[in-house]
Formats: C-alpha cells, sequence, structure tokens
C-alpha cells in the first residue's frame, strides 16, 4: 500500500505539474514514472515482493505463482493506496479541472483499449523475464522494469494515457469524479498483462542447447 | 565534511547556473542532485557510511543505530562542509541577489513545512529500505537514493525549494545572510526522517510468508 | 523474434512520434532506443543470448562462438520480428509519408557506408568486451551495450540514420516500400561489426601484465 | 589508445553537432561524455585498468601503484589516441572556424586554472574512492566516475571548458592548430588529479570503528 501510494503520488504530481508549468518538459514525467517504480521495486521488493499492479498480482495468481486469498488483499492495499495518493495530490496541489491527472482515452476507445494490451503485454513479459527466471540477472530488475514502464508512457502516453495500471487509474477517476473510459484502464492492463506472462512462460523452458531454441522458434513462426 | 561539501557545491552550481543561463533546464538541476549524491555514497559509503545529512543522521542516531557522540561529530561536519561549499559558490560564481541558491518557501509556510515532511519521510523511507534492510539489493543503494532525491526535488522544488537536508539550507542561508523560513528547513527534514525511519521499521519484522504480511497490513489499514 | 520485434517496435514508434510531435526531443529518441535494447538484454540475455542483430550474429558466428546453422535460424526470426513490427508501427501510428521510421542516408551514400562502417565497429567491439570476456563485469552488459546504441544514434542519426543492425533498416523498408540506400545498412554493419569483433579479439590475449600490455600496445602503434 | 580514441571522438563529435544543431541540448552533450566514458571503463577496465587520462595515470605512478616506465608508454598511447580521433572528428564533420571542440577558456585564464583544478580533484577523489579501495562497490565504478565527468562538464562548461585531461584538450588544439590557454589543460588537471588522489589517502586509512574517524575528522577541522 505505501508503496503504490508514493508511485502513485509522485508520478501523478509529475503530470499535474507537467500541465501547470511549461517548464516540465514529457520526457521529464516519463522519466519520473520510472524511476519512482525503480525506486520501490529496491526499497520493498524483498518485503512484498514489488506488487503495485492489480494486473500483475493478477498474471501471477493465474500462473499459480500466488495464493488467491493474498492476491485479494493485495489488490485491495493497491487500490486503497492509489486512493490516498490521488487525494493527497488533489489537497496538496489543487489542481483545476484541466490538469486531470487520471488517465483518458484521447483517440477512439477500441484503439486505446489495444494499446493497453500490447503495453501491459510488455510490462509483464519483461518482469516474468527478469524477476521470476532463476538464470536472469535480478539484480537489475528494479532497473529494468523501471525503464519499460518509461519506456510505455513515452511512446503510448499521447494516444491512451498509458495506464498499465488499474490501480492508478481508478484512484484519481474517483477522486475527481471523472470515470471516462475506466473500462479500458481495468481490463486492457489484465489481459495484455496475463498474455504476456504465458508468452514467456512458454518461451522460458528451454536448455541453453542453441539447436532446440531455434526448433522452437521456427516451430512457433 | 568532504563529501557534504561537494554535493552543496555541485548542486548549488547547478542551481545558480539554471538562473543565470536559460539553457540550463529545470531538469538537469534535478539530475544533478541526484547524481552528485549518487557519486559520493559509492565514494565514501564505505568511509563513513555517506551520512551527508543531519536528518538522516539523527533518525538513525534516535533508531540507536549509531552513538550520540558520533552524531554530534557528524552533523559538525556536515554543517561546516554545507558552509565552506556555499562560500566557494560565491567566490566561484558571483551569483547576484537573484541568484540565491538556498532555500526559500513559495507558497504559505505552513504548507512548505508539510512538503518538508512529506519528501524527507520518503527520502529516510527510502534510505531504509535499502541501506538497513540486509534482504534489500544494497549494491544498487546509492542508485536508488540518489534517484529519490532527484523525484523529490522534481516534485517540489517550484513550491518549497526541496531542501529535505538542514544543512543544505544553513549553508547558503549564512553565505548570502538570508534566514528567510530558515526554520522550515531545519525542522521539517527532521521530523519527515524520523518518521520515514519509524515507518520502515514497521514493516521491516516480516518474514517471507505472503499471509503474514498481508495480515499486517489488513492490520494498519 | 519477440526482442527484435519491441526492439523496433518502440525505437520506431519514437521516431515517428518525434516527427509527429515538437514536444519529442531528439535526446528521447536515443534514450529510447537505448534502454528498449538495455531492458530486452537482460529480459532475454539467459533465454537466446540477446542477438536480435544480424551484424552481431554474423560477426560471432565468423569467430567461431555460433554455429552456422543456429546462426541463419536467428537471423531469419531477426528479419521476421523487424517485418512485423515495422507492420505494427504502420497499423497503430499510421504515419505519413514524411514520417518514415526507416533509415536513408542524409549525405552521400560513400559518407554514410564509413559512418555505419564506425558506429557498428564501436557497437561490436563494446558487445565484445563486455559480453565474451570473463574478467569484464557482465551484470552490467545491458546497461553498456544499450549506451552505446544511444551514443552511436545520437552521433551519427542526423548524417546516415544510424541504423548498425540491417533487421531494423530492412523491415521499415519493406513495409513502407522505400529501398533507397538499403545496401548500405545490410553491408555496413556486418563490415564493421566483423572488423570490431576481431580488432576486440586481438588485444583479448593478455595477462594482466602491465608492461606486456604496453609491449603489444606499442608494437600496433 | 582505442579507449582514449573513442572517448575523444564522440564526446567531440558531440560538442560539434551541439554547435551546428540547436536541437542537440547542453545536457545530452554532457550526458554523452559521461556515457562514452562509462561505456570504455566497462570494455576496457579489466585489459587497461582503462586509463584514458594522463593527468590519472600521472597521479596513481606518484602514488607508486604504477611503474613510471608502463605510465610512459600509457600517456603516449593516450596522447596519440586523441590526435587521431580529432583528425577523424574534422575529417567527418568538417567542422568550421566557430565549431571548434577543444577547451578554450571563456573567463580569465587564472579563473579557469582554478575551475580545472578543482573538477580534477573531484575526479580523482571519486576514482580514488570506488576504483582502488577494495571496501568500495567497485562493480559501479563506470556508472560513478561516468556520473563525475557528466557533472564536472555540466558545472564548469560555459567557464573553462571544462577538459579535466591533457589529452582531450591537446589532441584538438593540434589538429586545429589552437594554442590559446593550453597550458590551464595540461597543468591543471594533473595538480588537481595528484592532489585528490592524496586527499583520499588521507582519510581512506580508517578501520569502521565510527569514534576514531570522527576523531581524525575533528582533527582535520
Amino acid at each position: 500500500m505505501i508503496g503504490t501510494y508514493f508511485i502513485i503520488f509522485i508520478g501523478c504530481c509529475s503530470v499535474v505539474l507537467g500541465k501547470m508549468y511549461e517548464s516540465v518538459s514529457f520526457l521529464s514525467i516519463c522519466v519520473t514514472w520510472g524511476l519512482i517504480v525503480m525506486v520501490m521495486i529496491y526499497v520493498l521488493g524483498h518485503i512484498s515482493d514489488a506488487h503495485f499492479n492489480p494486473a500483475v498480482t493478477i498474471s501471477f495468481t493465474l500462473l499459480g505463482r500466488f495464493r488467491y486469498k493474498d492476491a485479494l488483499f493485495y489488490i485491495i492495499a493497491q487500490f486503497v493506496g492509489s486512493l490516498l495518493a490521488s487525494g493527497t495530490v488533489s489537497l496538496l496541489l489543487r489542481p483545476e479541472k484541466q490538469h486531470f491527472y487520471g488517465t483518458v482515452p484521447v483517440g477512439s476507445s477500441f484503439y486505446c483499449f489495444i494499446i493497453e494490451i500490447i503495453t501491459s503485454f510488455l510490462l509483464m513479459f519483461v518482469i516474468s523475464g527478469i524477476a521470476t527466471d532463476t538464470r536472469a540477472i535480478r539484480e537489475f530488475g528494479g532497473v529494468v522494469v523501471g525503464s519499460t514502464i518509461m519506456l510505455n508512457i513515452f511512446i503510448t502516453e499521447q494516444v491512451s494515457g498509458a495506464s498499465m495500471n488499474p490501480a492508478r487509474s481508478l484512484g484519481p477517476s474517483i477522486v475527481l469524479n471523472n470515470y471516462q473510459g475506466i473500462w479500458i484502464y481495468m481490463f486492457g492492463p489484465i489481459i495484455g498483462a496475463v498474455l504476456g506472462a504465458f508468452t514467456y512462460n512458454v518461451i522460458r523452458f528451454t536448455d541453453k542447447s542453441l539447436t532446440d531454441i531455434t526448433r522452437i522458434k521456427s516451430f512457433l513462426m
């Protein structure tokens, strides 16, 4: 809950500031989201496994890596953290209507839905590769996952709002009473994340014999 | 003392340059503060445990991780380092009055006080998680703490000056003879840091059984 | 194939966005390419050795580090990944003609050819040093290779398009039906990469006696 | 020689591009210098100990960590590398007179001399702390030294040209036949680096007893 709180708080502050001041560039908002996720992974990863995203928690649970009861507690904590963070942002910065810091589709809803699925797929594929595979250099998990979030926001923010996280979208929606397109950010990330986790599992079970890997690859093609 | 000296020297230089030249962007000032803290943590962490901030030293002392007598020497060294650095900046760059490189509240004093407490809370929470917990990936301590400082400055610099460090504020205040709102930057960081350290201690004592963790979490809610 | 797909997809998206929106700076495009390569190295390095570039695969094969048959599968997968990614970019962003995201020579063809050789030389020299030498700090491989790609693009993008990778150039060329100067990006990177790999092998076989190393160096001079 | 070649080549290219195109910002030039130094430290550190700077080599030699004969070979290789790189930059980019990529004092010579001493002091202090102390987290050496170079350039480039390296200054001076203030960049970095290395040695010999460290510190004050 604390982790999600600070991620949403710092990230949404940067969004509001970006809309208030011209000197705050788009790139720095992407960097902010990526860095705060990285920081929280290193700070809380050894305590709570650094789940700050219901889509990630659901994917791990469906893969059998997480108990259903635990997942429920985690998801509630994530939503509560997001709600508290969104409230703090509103209290501190007093944003006006045009400083909305939630996620709203810019183009068509279907288009945003596809984008959310692709970015969440990439995010969960990366998390699976770096954090669940004992052969990976897991120490770099925070750097890699943070960079992925930064890249996804950079690529898609101007189109779909770049949520990848139902909690990140629902908190500001409740506080600012704006539910436009909220279904996109509730279901898109979950579908994408589950697909990403299963895709990584398909390519995971390989030994290092290169011929075998290429055989699997050519089979997939 | 040397560590604090270079942090304040490099950081304040970037603030002055940012006010002198338009080509020096706000983002690069945040990056500068974050990187020089990171550098000094890696260079001096194995010698002095990288205490460059009286608020951090006081928090560790109250938690019993540091002797009172040592803490006193450390805090004096930090203030002396900051004072010398502020003097060097003034000698080298000869800043005019509008190039003030200390910290001054922009909004109301109470508001800035709250902001200093929140950012120092986050900073000390992060330091506790990454540097005092044997389960953490401590090698990344410098990267993580530097990033946190960068984020805190990015979010709050335009409101409260983003000190988080009494020594960082007092040095320029003495050199430039401007004590406006100095109490905010003396007490805010200390209160925030102590709260952050104690909060981490509450969630620290967990074993990796997920059910237990969620039990503690739901209890906290 | 998945790795190449996401590298080309994210990278080309940033190129298109950079041509569509003024707020997307040149620097952030370089950072995007560097970071997505870094991410994919950490995510897939332990599965496929992170070959996303036919020039790299060919160099390793010529040095006897890779079987010819495997190399063929890899190269096919890389081109298929690039083709699919280029198609996705076109479908999602619907770029117009001036938003071309392939690589096209700006100056004379010969000049670009030389630039591609130099940058690919540097890239393969770096990969050889960090990833094939057991004495290197291999954990940082992703960071170092990603940074090299970022630097190469930063230095040469405005002159030669900065490909360094035949697959990266051929995919967009096929999708957008623009083959201008494609031979530069097919042969330049391969020549440069092979030279870079062999150059590193010349300086590799040294023991740590400094006199011996300087003897080899003075011989090379 | 290869390392120095690529550092000077990439770094000077960015300087020329920064003067040619407005879209290349000052910050990105600083980042470029920092990253290419980081890359080369990781690529060649295990082969040549990553000496790319005569001032660093001289400091280590005076401290008895390097043989005089070896140092001579190293320094010659560094100057040859810088000369070749400067020539390549001129051939490839054909810079005009206002695109000078060497280092020239902006303010008074004495002032620049002091600045070069301070920045080189910091650089060598950092190198000593991270690379020569077995207690340090040496894996991060490249990141930390690269960041220090980036910071030093960021702070001083608009005043003194920010050389910190005699080879970096002499190469472009010879190729472009401009020796203005070259003595500053020959002697300033060496004096600063030697002082930095000796200063670190003063604080190095401590055991972890905090009382002892503070005793030494209070003695220094």
